[in-house]
């Protein structure tokens, strides 16, 4: 977990182009609770009213955007800078794919940002020049078409799993059932099973017992699922013994 | 690459509503090599011309995309169900977060399927029942305003993560079952325990159902596991029958 010592990143959008990314792309960010946007020229001019509908609610966001002439103004107070692009023939500089970047940043005390260009051509050779390093998202490279939003969703949730922001991990319901439930489970289905004539020939009965204690052991039921358990063999047998 | 051993999971819409979202739905699979798509009951019916466009080249999922009428028919050749959804009061079954679904999904060498809801109401409780675990993205918990294309690229972006890994590690035992066999065990069992009265009071029916649904999908049995308990709930209401 990363403290206050390590400061989300801010996403720039370089010369965006329709308003309606641009608010795509604030919604994708408060989804992992990224909130801090940077625009550079962005072509419509700026506020767009294209921007807040598609945003879904992420308002916050678009309301506090900072507009900016340059790639090197917008980034100026920040100390890495990563170019959201494909690798590039023409500068030679650090590729890190979205976890090493999403490591690098929540563990870094100084400011970071991530640039996106626009929505057709992508970031120019100058742009990237501004950045440390490129990340890349590893796509199908027979079909690679990533759209800024999911670009910028895709980095933005890289960083969210390094974050206390996220929900504690995800845990199964409930633990498994004491051993002794378990085994109060199997005697029963046992006798119940011997009484119904199940074990057939005898001298298979212990691997068919066996097999079924595999099963039930298998299955990882909670206390209340062996009850339940217990309750449908009860059923099953009840009008028998009736 | 994985192989043939760890099939890449099949992305089913339940009931999806605008054929644009299907179509982007299908672009998000194809940047991370996900190409079998199936629909059940589109609500525009099927093909839908808002699809294509939206799909940005992506048509040869869509081209292959397969129409069924019940998330059952769905998944009946898969063995593992993951739905995604928010975590449910009404169903107690395991959590998992994108990266352990990604890592189990690697891991075996069965069919693996990943529901997803209507765009605005999500899967139903009859729709996640059927899954044998629940895939929550963790987000924002102040703005979770995830689409249906955010969320598939998601969890196929996590997925394809882990195809540059070598090989799965080999797994202990059996597969396990294709879920028509589970859902062939799952309609025995109601029906036996229908006769034995077990329902009662009949408001109470589908939640029972629900709650027995879960307990024998968590049990992850294989094919032969799942004819033996068949056989062990026609030996309890054999003596019965007789």
């Amino acid at each position: 977990m990363t403290g206050a010592k390590a400061p989300p990143p801010i996403i720039v959008l370089v010369r965006p182009q329709l308003g309606q990314n641009i608010g795509k792309a604030a919604r994708a960010m408060l989804n992992f609770g990224l909130t801090e946007m940077r625009l550079v020229a962005p072509r419509d001019g700026w506020p767009n009213p294209d921007a807040g509908p598609a945003a879904s609610g992420a308002d916050i966001v678009l309301a506090q955007a900072q507009i900016f002439d340059s790639v090197a103004e917008a980034v100026a107070d920040c100390s890495t800078i990563y170019a959201s692009t494909v690798r590039r023939r023409d500068l030679i500089m650090p590729v890190v794919d979205p976890e090493e970047m999403a490591t690098a940043i929540a563990s870094s005390p100084a400011r970071s940002a991530i640039l996106f260009g626009p929505e057709r051509s992508g970031l120019e050779t100058e742009d990237v020049a501004v950045a440390s390093h490129i990340v890349t998202v590893p796509i199908n490279p027979e079909f690679g078409s990533l759209n800024l939003a999911q670009a910028v969703i895709l980095l933005a949730y890289e960083w969210s799993k390094r974050q206390t922001l996220s929900q504690p991990p995800a845990k199964d319901g409930e633990p498994p059932a004491p051993h002794a439930e378990l085994e109060g489970l199997i005697e029963q289905a046992n006798a119940e099973l011997a009484t119904a004539g199940y074990f057939h020939p005898p001298e298979r009965m212990q691997v068919t017992k066996n097999t079924l204690r595999t099963i039930f052991t298998k299955a990882g039921w909670s206390s209340r699922e062996v009850k339940a358990v217990r309750g449908v063999i009860r059923a099953l047998t009840g009008s028998r013994q009736r």
